[in-house]
């Protein structure tokens, strides 16, 4: 599966989301999620940082060391939503953060208020922990996306400047470091396409490729007291039995040689996402050949069904190999998001849909549980099962997850297609219309609640004949696939469904997905999976809430049994799948344990919900995999 | 269930043990576990902490602030074991160690090497955290118990000064303070039987009378920067949302307020043995109530089948009710020998034989798991599951666990029976010969792997009648009790068989328990063990471990099929308990998830062996609920 194929994104500005599903989503970021998050930025003394490292001041530092990225990221969140829902408001929340970013950064093109404010003179002291690339590559990331909205070069002036400084200091004939948190890699390459200067991209390279060499920068900050000082409670996490292991943060080995994936599942995620980018097109198959082997290692032995990676809250990341505890699940948002961004990327890498396979299931599972229906509460962590102790708060002390899944959802057109010069690809069947180098198309589907979806050509630009793509999911048993009004029938391929030929406005395909609720079960190995099985309709993964059933945890269902499914419009509007089975009963005698047959059974039906819209109605027990008969 | 039993204790050196399954441990910890302590006591610089401070050394502590404790412990264990199983080398260690501490002792009475060396001039700065009293306790427990052995008091003369050093800064009408880990408590409480000074029972009541009213004098020392700084990582524990609960160190409320066993379980274990014995003969009915109502919260809703108590590492502790994880469970070994100390003290205190159930739980069980069947490795944390990461090292930093479970083995003789004036109890049926005050008994057994017991009276002293009352357990349905060559029958009270007569030399009673084994479920608000059973077979239970059939999590048990029980060798001599079922197989599709039918699996028989023998055939998988049919 080289890295050779020709795809290319589809720009956010060129697609106009008008999904029923990520339409109402679209809505409410605008709305609700980047207003309220402004105001939190506010109150917990995000922009007080950058104000006071403007007014040039020393003391005053709130929160987190690396708090400035959230103001960042939720910049980047609020230039996509302004793409996809304009909003005067929004827009003058925008323009006053990046004037006051835009002042705080240090002549010399330094910024960091953690650092600027309170340890000035230790700048780049602690490259392991202090995130002062890492906070400068959301700043990257914030101006590609700023000017995208803007057509402004505010925040990209401020980008560059920041970007230049960096390499001023580090590089191949220069200082030998790299960011504890992976980010600006990613990054630099957004900025080398919206620049056009190699320069950024040769940097990331850079830092791609020394990252996991020795001697490592971050183990000489173990024995620097100054380093190891600026974050005392973080530096253990780079040990495994007492010695530098560096696999918290990757550094355990040169990128070509990984195995599996390990450590902090966020940076793992986006190291890997600026090593797909580079390894594309550069015939590197060394490096191609880890990329893969992580890939498979984390979707075929660490990925939860809910596209959720990284079970361990200890090293926010990785274990070993099918250690996936429902109960205990850490899965951060960020990590599910991170997941869906390399998924994505490495689809255009090779041109297979198999990597969007777990783009989809993140973005409609794992990832989006991140976020209340109400736009304005968040989970870090998405746990498998909740026993009434999990629930969004409104906002965190590490609030990375907030905006990044704001600026996920802002991107959801721009995931669903991508093209090449002689075909589109549909990626995910969401409602849209899109400006492609073809011409005008528009995908209509009420995905995923039904399988039908229609793709229509509104404008065709060119007489050559091209493909139209279509993803099959692997989750799809029975797929149609229909050029209406020709009998062309369409050829499989790398996971699409493909016509090519000449199209002229007005020509449409219909494809049609099988929606057949399945009952899933886990490999084996997962000891914490077995006697139990999930339910999935589409790309969503279903979970039992206790408002709708029995007690989660006491239900048994029968896999055998006829689902029912059911449209309802609470939550949202939801598809229900009606499942029966037996409950253990409350009553019991008295006592913790007795004889087996103490306890009560009866029979029961539980109603599922899709994964991303439990915890919405107050504190609950929630479980994906239940018990099986 | 008042507190005005006339049950007392019969003395460790009034006890032989005989016991087919208790001698062979005696003897174990006499020739492995006594000597292979001391060697690590003395590499692991905790001897030569007490040797630096006899030098009036400053500086060069070794290891964590409470580890004299250790000493003594060991010494408290090594002295039971000389009762037990005489021997000239541990007499030899035992006076070395003796000599060394009493050196150590400052001229004032003062004795504790962390502040001696590491921190002089911060005595009893931070009760909270530095645990003078608690190793102080410790230090008293062991001068009883060498006495008892030694029936010299050059280790009671130290325990004296110390206590009374301690009495002379706190007190009624001195400094307000308690140590932040109960012990001393129930140590003074022997100090004041063994030296006939009231006064030591007096300020045990005071300490355990002042603690959890306010001020707190532990919440004043959250606001000494000196105190918080003398253990910084501990003082977050004594918080709860950000303010001083007191939970942790049982400081939320007086005693006789409280509902529910909360923090550390080993500190509120000792707190409650020593508020037990307090209360026996008082008429106070507050106490007693708020007692029995801490251990029905224990026992009915916060303890594991195994004994165990205890269920989170965070705090060592309790959490809510019905929480009992087992692959996490904590379980601390310390914690289910408190639990055994205070299930005793209240059979003493009450007569009633209920109590003895958690005990005879905890001791064959959760505690003595605690020590692998070759003597010298140890748990501190006591699962209900593995999956092959968890296993007995030979030591701890904090190294609380293997002399406190070696000290219990030691007293075992001494547990098992209890008398009155007019009766001796038989709490445990273990094989002995006792002196009591009614003459000399002898029990034969084979218990627990057979049900029949022989008491029989080798000298009786006395011509008036008195009760012989045998415990009858729980889990036994099915019970004979028969005076041979007698026909009395014997009166059922209090959970005793009795039967109350004239003896003669050569009387002898003939019990026998039924020890069919017991599928038992667990009360279905126990989340984690629903839709599963766990074996017992008397008062054993029973676990699979891999090497005994399918990876136990693979394994799905019929509990209706016939259980075979045979007799093994190996494991020290086990009864093994065969089960059928079936086991999922390791093959799978590609992949993590799957259609369900995909895993295959076939019929599969598990040989389980009792919990206490895990882990001593090398890294393994080892459950305990095994899921159901």
């Amino acid at each position: 599966m080289p890295f050779t194929s020709r795809l290319q994104p589809i720009s956010a500005t060129a697609v106009r989301v008008t999904d029923s599903f990520w339409g109402p989503w679209l809505d409410r970021v605008a709305t609700v999620t980047i207003p309220t998050q402004y105001a939190l930025l506010e109150s917990t003394g995000r922009l007080e940082n950058l104000r006071r490292a403007g007014r040039r001041e020393e003391g005053g530092y709130q929160g987190y060391r690396f708090n400035d990225s959230d103001v960042y990221k939720w910049l980047e969140a609020c230039a996509f939503s302004l793409i996809a829902r304009p909003s005067a408001e929004n827009r003058r929340l925008m323009d006053q953060a990046v004037e006051i970013i835009a002042k705080a950064q240090r002549e010399d093109g330094y910024l960091n208020t953690f650092v600027q404010l309170q340890h000035p003179g230790m700048e780049w002291r602690s490259l392991s922990m202090l995130h002062e690339m890492y906070c400068g590559g959301h700043l990257i990331e914030a101006a590609v996306a700023h000017r995208m909205a803007t057509g402004n070069d505010e925040l990209m002036t401020v980008a560059i400047r920041f970007a230049d400084h960096v390499m001023s200091i580090f590089g191949p004939d220069k200082r030998k470091g790299t960011c504890g948190h992976e980010e600006i890699e990613l990054a630099l390459l957004k900025l080398a396409r919206a620049t056009g200067q190699a320069k950024y991209a040769d940097f990331a390279r850079w830092l791609v490729e020394i990252r996991g060499t020795r001697p490592s920068p971050y183990e000489a900050e173990l024995n620097d007291p100054v380093a190891y000082n600026l974050s005392p409670a973080g530096m253990p996490l780079l040990l495994k039995n007492g010695t530098y292991s560096g696999e918290y943060l990757q550094d355990h080995a040169p990128i070509r040689e990984h195995e599996t994936v390990v450590g902090h599942a966020v940076r793992a995620m986006y190291l890997y996402i600026a090593a797909t980018e580079l390894a594309h097109d550069q015939n590197d198959e060394a490096l191609e050949n880890a990329l893969l082997r992580g890939w498979r290692n984390l979707t075929e032995r660490r990925m939860y069904i809910t596209g959720g990676i990284g079970p361990s809250g200890d090293n926010e990341g990785f274990t070993h190999d099918y250690d996936l505890p429902n109960h205990s699940a850490y899965a951060e948002t960020c990590a599910a998001i991170g997941l869906a961004l390399w998924g994505h990327r490495l689809n255009l890498a090779t041109g297979d849909a198999s990597f969007v396979e777990a783009v989809e299931r993140a973005l409609y599972n794992g990832a989006l549980a991140g976020i209340s229906l109400s736009g304005d509460r968040y989970f870090y962590a998405n746990p498998l099962e909740s026993r009434g102790d999990h629930q969004r708060p409104e906002w965190y002390g590490c609030a990375c997850c907030p905006p990044n899944i704001a600026r996920l959802i802002g991107q959801v057109g721009a995931l669903a297609l991508a093209e090449t010069e002689d075909a589109l690809l549909v990626n995910l069947p969401i409602g849209l219309e899109a400006q492609t180098r073809h011409g005008r198309v528009r995908i209509e589907s009420r995905y995923p609640w039904e399988g039908q979806v229609t793709i229509e050509w509104l404008e065709v630009t060119t007489a050559d004949p091209f493909a139209l793509r279509v993803r099959i999911p692997e989750w799809c048993a029975d797929c149609g696939f229909e050029v209406v009004g020709a009998n062309e029938a369409a050829e499989y391929e790398n996971g699409y469904a493909s016509v090519e030929r000449t199209w002229t406005a007005g020509d449409r395909v219909k494809v049609e997905f099988d929606m057949t609720p399945q009952w899933i079960e886990a490999h084996p190995a997962v000891l914490d999976d077995l006697g139990r099985v999930a339910l999935t309709r589409g790309p969503l993964v279903y979970a039992l809430e206790s408002p709708d059933g029995p007690v989660p945890q006491r239900f048994t269902v029968d896999a055998s049994a006829e689902i029912e499914e059911s449209w309802s419009s609470d939550l949202g509007g939801v598809v229900r799948l009606a499942t029966t089975g037996t409950s253990v009963l409350d009553s019991f005698a008295d006592g913790l344990y007795s004889e087996v047959g103490t306890q009560e059974i009866s029979d029961a039906q539980a109603h599922l919900i899709p994964y991303y819209a439990w915890s919405n109605r107050g504190p609950s027990h929630m479980l994906v995999w239940l018990r099986m008969m």
